[in-house]
């Protein structure tokens, strides 16, 4: 779907709100593509990001699914708004295994206070992708109160 | 509610598997409670596990709350099997804040091959605990597969 | 948990909305017990409800938890508001059967915008109650659009 | 996606469960297209499908929604295998409203005991379609227990 952002900025603010992100930091994601209803975060798999088999946590993975989906939403909203997760749900479809995590958040509808995602995380082994954990996630759009400044 | 489990020496057992889990230790996640159907993980908040706006990042709630509700579930399990968790949904109901965060995971409906299990989440702050996060999830039991052994 | 409704006239307004409500009484879904934050329906088990094995349609045990989850919501809204169901998931725990089921709906946190739900569904056969269904649902507040008018 | 179906009689077998389905029969459902991993449901609006304000009731929306995914899923099962949904959750993106909706259910991860699958809903008015709700569902196999013999 092709979507019109509301703020000329949206890459920059997107950017900008990720890299305050301290708990991304820590597990090591980056933000690689910012389009207006889509964002990617890639994941480099690590040791301890593991759960008790070796595979990377649910939880991180979920993790990772959250913000993809929470900043493809944001991209779409007007400069003087946040956004906040309302809520996520999550299936496991796979070990999270491989070198690489990409989670792909897309909008699927856009509101004035809500806006629905899905988002889609793949793990990369080989060269090869498989799809590894699918969410569908509402988030709400705080007007008023600027990413920024909160 | 009251539960038997199957394998008497479930709690050495789940505290094991916990201790693998490395991504809880990496975010200083511990396992408290372990009880027949009952488990809860605590969380001392740290800067370094926030989102944007300096509050324990939404993924890192779901985290915990999917630890506890999956090692809830696998308190019931036989000697024999393993967990797997099938998805869960999250809904956020406060912001993650405070000097702890405590996920408490209780068993709704065993099942031979599928568990389905319940988890909050509460932040305490100054002695009060405020429930911020709550959880529904589904479990898979893994029938010969000793959780040590994968 | 005890509620405080900000509509003294809730009880005569939640009947009134859900006796608008065909679908309940194509199906035969009845409201029973009305409380601030607490509502029951109860529906006869029929053999037109059926799916392919003879047991209630997950689709109509979807249908009785969103509505005592909506209206246990409403309970708590102003007399100017109405009520939206943003998202509900639902676990089926065992086959609905017997001869009537029941919806309890119960607010676990109501909000100025949003309201979250948990409404779990069970199953009488022969006197005896057995959990087949448990919700967990979000709630829109629709400020300034009362139920009757719109 | 493009799936290899178990059983060559897929179609047959659908069509004749969904035929079984009596809660269909009551809202007046219809099942449309029959693919590997895909199948469509429609529904007429109805004044009797109503919820408080007219539209089409959200449990409606779900109910078509969940046999659209179920049978999705069921296309790809073996031959002595019935289905079972374990869990649904679904997003209200717009009022049901207009002459007809349709959902269509679609395999997203095939699967020995689990199939997960996305399902979203449309409403046709005056010849355009919205989309106006997104499911996303868990389902299990139950191998060695026939559809038609349970």
């Amino acid at each position: 779907m092709s979507f019109q952002p509301r703020n000329p900025d949206f890459e920059a603010r997107v950017r900008a709100s990720f890299a305050r992100q301290r708990a991304m930091g820590l597990i090591g994601a980056r933000m690689t593509r910012v389009e207006p209803g889509h964002v990617d975060i890639e994941l480099a798999t690590r040791d301890d990001l593991g759960q008790q088999h070796g595979f990377v946590h649910g939880g991180v993975v979920g993790m990772i699914a959250d913000s993809a989906g929470g900043y493809a939403a944001f991209t779409l909203m007007p400069a003087d708004a946040s956004v906040l997760t309302v809520e996520y749900k999550v299936n496991m479809l796979a070990p999270a295994q491989g070198e690489l995590l990409i989670a792909r958040g897309e909008v699927l509808k856009p509101g004035r206070s809500l806006t629905v995602v899905r988002a889609d995380v793949w793990a990369r082994s080989g060269g090869e992708d498989t799809r590894v954990a699918a969410m569908q996630q509402t988030l709400m759009v705080m007007h008023g109160m600027p990413d920024e400044r909160i």
